[in-house]
């Protein structure tokens, strides 16, 4: 959570800004993006559609969610440091005005803000379980979701610009049985290599592990570093600790319990998902290529649009 | 904030729904997005870019903005009723585990939350005059910005499918001289019809005036009306009241004063925005011709589709 970065990261960042691709807000990772940044951006998310799989059902959801699936799922145990809620006022005309007298004062106002019913997105995977739960058992042979770029948040303001707080994924979600699920993690997660070796990008996959809160979390990560359940694709970006662009989860029952999904023989049903993430991306690609987009290799610009 | 709608809109819904056109939460007024729906909204932001101006400058922002920007525009004395604010758990590992049995109870967790810097963006084109601001006086003629399609948030939970939570806006965005951007705007209105119109869609133009909270609201209604600050566009959707699908707002120094937009002679800027709901311009064409797009007008399609 550190509000300064380290040299590398400043400068980068600033090098970033001064070409207009990230517009800094006043808030840490919290940027608005400029023509170019937003055009790669969109060729990857453009580029990785025509990789997907036929039979694909494509949905797509809101940065929101309902907060109950946050807390049905647990990640309020989880990751409570990383959730975000969405507070609302809903108070009368008196209230109103002194809501409006603390902002005028530069005072703190948040006595008058509820907890409303719904919180912001912490994967793009997350409202595709209750959305499928609610259909009844899968087809045979399960089902493959993609629910497009979307937006998620982490609450994790830093200085790093590999870190924000509100980014896109992109991801797939498989939901069947274990061996097929496994298996097709596993197959997405070598083609994900490849994939982004292909566009010059110097990456490799590491087991990888969530950022579990607290001591408990401790254990958390042994476990699924043991379980194999977690891969990460890395690469550096800002300076020499490399992170992870994209990562293979399998959740094993955790998803399909709690939401209730079936397979089609009436068990509970596995879930696998595997997430880019794009700025990330994005961000690797200006810094392996340079700024200016004209410059990049031939074959990187015909991939990213043909 | 009517939680049950009318037998129309409940009817309309259920016709959404059963087509996997939209796909409920579980909360009013947030909805996932099914194939068809997106292929559709997506055309029509497609339509309206091919619509676009010479000259514009493109920038994209995530779905969240400083929460001082909201202060500093006076968002929360006109619709605090409206807004978001993201509130996270800063606490230790003992507030983690009361958080977490508060959840595990079903009981308010609420105080485990503070209030963190970030807010919803309310508007499209929020987030587009900071950003214009921080790069000193505008060129001789202004400025165009299009900020992209673009995720706003209002606080209005409610069972209407025209009346969603979480919503696209297409926005476009003018500064400069007064006379400048006021011709823009109607111009811009004129053309926003004719573009929805073209698209076979039942729609006029009227005066509009944005939902200001409260009895001082009232005046504020009446003051933009008087000045023709508002035009909007209305379709018919669920029902015979029509709903607003585009704006064309006038904001005369509001902006440019709150950030410091200057124009090119130093003089304060003038402001005015247009914008697209596209929700809501995508349930009027399914209810105009049809939840099966392949049923639809040749023209309409080629409109969208070229």
């Amino acid at each position: 959570m550190a509000a300064t970065g380290t040299a590398e990261q400043t400068e980068y960042l600033e090098r970033l800004t001064d070409a207009g691709l990230l517009i800094p807000s006043g808030v840490p990772g919290v940027y608005g993006r400029g023509r170019d940044f937003e055009e790669v951006r969109l060729a990857f998310d453009a580029y990785l559609s025509r990789q997907r799989e036929p039979g694909v059902e494509l949905m797509s959801f809101p940065p929101l969610l309902p907060r109950e699936h946050l807390e049905a799922a647990g990640y309020m145990k989880s990751f409570p440091h990383l959730a975000g809620t969405i507070f609302a006022f809903e108070g009368d005309e008196r209230s109103a005005l002194a809501l409006q007298e603390r902002v005028v004062e530069g005072a703190d106002w948040s006595e008058f803000q509820r907890m409303s019913d719904v919180a912001l997105v912490p994967a793009a995977c997350f409202p595709v379980y209750p959305a499928i739960a609610s259909r009844g058992p899968l087809p045979a042979g399960g089902a493959v979701v993609d629910p497009g770029d979307a937006w998620v948040f982490r609450h994790e303001p830093s200085a790093d610009p590999s870190r924000l707080m509100s980014f896109h994924q992109r991801e797939f979600v498989r939901l069947g049985e274990a061996e097929a699920v496994e298996a097709w993690r596993d197959a997405w997660r070598d083609r994900g290599l490849e994939l982004l070796r292909d566009l010059g990008l110097d990456a490799r996959y590491d087991l990888g592990a969530d950022p579990f809160f607290g001591r408990g979390g401790k254990m958390l990560v042994s476990s699924q570093r043991e379980q194999r359940l977690k891969f990460e694709i890395l690469i550096e970006i800002a300076g020499p600790d490399p992170v992870a662009v994209a990562s293979f989860n399998y959740h094993q029952t955790h998803f399909a319990e709690t939401f209730g999904i079936l397979t089609a023989a009436g068990e509970t049903a596995h879930t696998a998902c595997l997430g880019f993430g794009h700025e990330r991306v994005t961000l690797g690609l200006f810094k392996r290529h340079g700024l200016d987009i004209g410059d990049w290799p031939t074959e990187v610009r015909q991939l990213l649009w043909q």
